[in-house]
């Protein structure tokens, strides 16, 4: 089934906007054995709608719309779409219903442009909207399926997996995927390491994409007996996993502060961050995970020279001689977490996130420092980027540094 | 001139990789007067390549690549495009030295797969790429323009400023747009009122665009004569301003917490936070901005009920009897916060971001104290939204309190 997606709206082509629909969609069903194989964004332009619908008419079985679907009056993708197909729309009066109890149960007033909402085109079945006012909309159009979602990915999400799936009927045998993450290792090095494995097994997909500090492997095969297919990309990693051991935390794209969490949950123990250059950032990366009162305690963001002496019992003395940038500086931060009871880890990061860097010491100069009960580590890390890239980087290195001390010491 | 933008990689069908290039290079276009009208994403697969840019080819003017230029056997698009457009790749010895200087200045060890890189499309422009090893390439062909740059964002932005927009020789006098940003009223809300300046203006564009907690209008204009796109422009700003004076925080598409950070810096005032809920993602949002130093002493974040009572001095008693996402809480939080020195206003956040919520208390129950040297202010808020909204959200309340705050008081 030849997939497409097709996001509406100018806010994602002037920049206003990050289009995260195909991710949200595409990550539902690939594991249903769909592969989405064109996206395309176009702006609130009627001409523009319709040439892309026909070209998606043309090469595919499967079209998914976002956006547009709303009240305002640039909304238009169910009018565009109504007309190509030659679907008249109908007023639907349950739907008026629906959207009249949404503003009611929040107390908003609706206004009249919201009842735009309630038409609905002819032979479609309508999708329950719980997190909006805009349905959306699941149309058999000869061999085709078309489907209207709205715009923002939190109403997008639950539609897709509740309604769309189940329509969709899948059989689901076609594409079985496996993905291994690592941290540590460049992408080009990496994909050396794993060269002769990448050409013995080139009848399935191998594939390597970097992220900030981490590199994913991708294994895609689509092989006609299933069993063999799992069997042969078992094989796989399991050679994989021999040649990169070390770099590996996770088989399963978890991210790796989940990672960590679940390392810390294990073991009962608690956590806690003292954070400078990177200010909130590792924190509120566990702090965005379901539970993460389980392994949290406390942060503390030492911006301040003074917050450093007074928040953690850094020396007046260590300051004037090291710099709040130095080694010194992150284990006394660490140390002076730790003497806190309830913390059985304590992370410092302190460094330099630009864009300014200090006499002989340049942007991107960062040390971490972890204290636990018997044992202390510190590393000192060059990264080149800016603010927010060596922020993201110096977080990544964070939680690999925690994970190797919870798999090595705990 | 028409111009559009194809990101090529399966990392961004997959759903692995969220697509940030068609934001990065709107951004630039747009006041340049260049609006994208179409972007693709298609993945690492030659065929779908090949199609994608014919369309392109056939409506496009300016046609821009982003990805597939990197040194693993998955990386095509160079390769594809030259044959299309049927011109030979070339080994260019300059790009081989500054490619084999990029990893000795790293320290990293260059790989064979990188010579790849070094293999040039004839008659193209090289585009150096001063952050990464894969150089982009700049193609006339007839009377279209052809870009094709890697596929990191931090890539993409430097390559795209400082080198494709000179190339593209612009004049730089067609569409003229404007923003305004707002923060506490709802989308359908704010386009009532709005309505009557939408339609006496039907001459411009004025749309309305929803983020978590905000809504920003956009007006763009392409009248001929210049100035008066300018004045006409200004007369709406003025007209949407007196209607909509108390939700505007930016005419320019500034952050939120850019216009707190920028108004602390002006009144010489210190914040501090003491987060529960939200974990670091408010300290994160202002530390992420250049020279957050000057305005931001310190921040605690107090997870657990021991943190409350030791690092803010939130009373046993208060736990007890009111629980720890409780209006009485958060004052003492934020009182407690304020007790260090330097710091001129402390804010506190406590709530219940989900997946469970209390007893008596909903997921979403946010409260939110803002304690200064002469007053203090309590709200609080329900969200309804998964975890990731509701602190999102919370971050949103939390910057609109504190600009209230210093607009008004200060």
């Amino acid at each position: 089934m030849l997939t497409e997606i097709i996001n509406v709206g100018d806010e994602l082509l002037l920049g206003d906007t990050l289009n995260k629909n195909v991710q949200v969609i595409s990550k539902i069903l690939l594991p249903l054995g769909v592969k989405t194989s064109f996206t395309t964004m176009v702006g609130d332009d009627r001409e523009n709608i319709i040439s892309t619908f026909k070209i998606a008419l043309n090469r595919s079985d499967l079209i998914i719309f976002t956006g547009g679907l709303g009240p305002t009056h640039d909304d238009f993708t169910k009018e565009v779409i109504s007309d190509v197909l030659e679907k008249e729309l109908i007023l639907n009066k349950d739907l008026l219903k629906i959207i009249e109890k949404f503003f009611k149960s929040r107390d908003i007033e609706m206004t009249e442009n919201n009842i735009k909402q309630a038409y609905v085109p002819k032979d479609s079945i309508v999708l329950e909207n719980k997190n909006g006012t805009a349905p959306g909309f699941f149309i058999n159009y000869l061999n085709k399926k078309i489907v209207l979602l709205p715009g923002p990915p939190r109403e997008v999400e639950p539609m897709f997996k509740e309604y769309v799936v189940p329509l969709l009927k899948l059989n689901n045998n076609s594409i079985i995927t496996k993905t291994i993450n690592t941290v540590g290792i460049g992408e080009s090095k990496l994909e050396t390491i794993i060269n002769e494995i990448i050409t013995y097994y080139s009848f399935i997909g191998i594939a390597t994409y970097a992220r900030v500090g981490l590199v994913d492997i991708r294994l895609t095969a689509n092989l006609e007996d299933k069993k063999m297919t799992n069997d042969i990309l078992e094989e796989v990693c399991e050679k994989l996993n021999i040649k990169l051991k070390e770099y590996i935390y996770s088989y399963n794209n978890k991210k790796i502060e989940q990672v960590v969490f679940e390392l810390l949950e294990k073991n009962d123990l608690k956590i806690g961050f003292c954070e400078s250059c990177t200010g909130g950032l590792v924190t509120s990366k566990i702090t965005n995970l379901d539970g993460a009162s389980k392994v949290l305690d406390r942060s503390i963001v030492t911006y301040s020279n003074d917050s450093k002496m007074e928040e953690v019992f850094v020396k007046k003395e260590t300051l004037e001689k090291f710099g709040a940038v130095s080694r010194e500086t992150a284990v006394e931060m660490a140390r002076g977490l730790f003497e806190r009871k309830n913390i059985d880890i304590a992370v410092s990061i302190t460094g330099l996130a630009g864009p300014k860097g200090e006499e002989n010491k340049p942007v991107g100069l960062i040390y971490i420092c972890l204290v636990a009960h018997d044992r202390e580590i510190i590393i000192e890390n060059i990264f080149k980027g800016n603010r927010i890239y060596i922020q993201e980087r110096a977080s990544i290195e964070v939680f690999d540094l925690i994970r190797k001390h919870l798999l090595t010491e705990v």
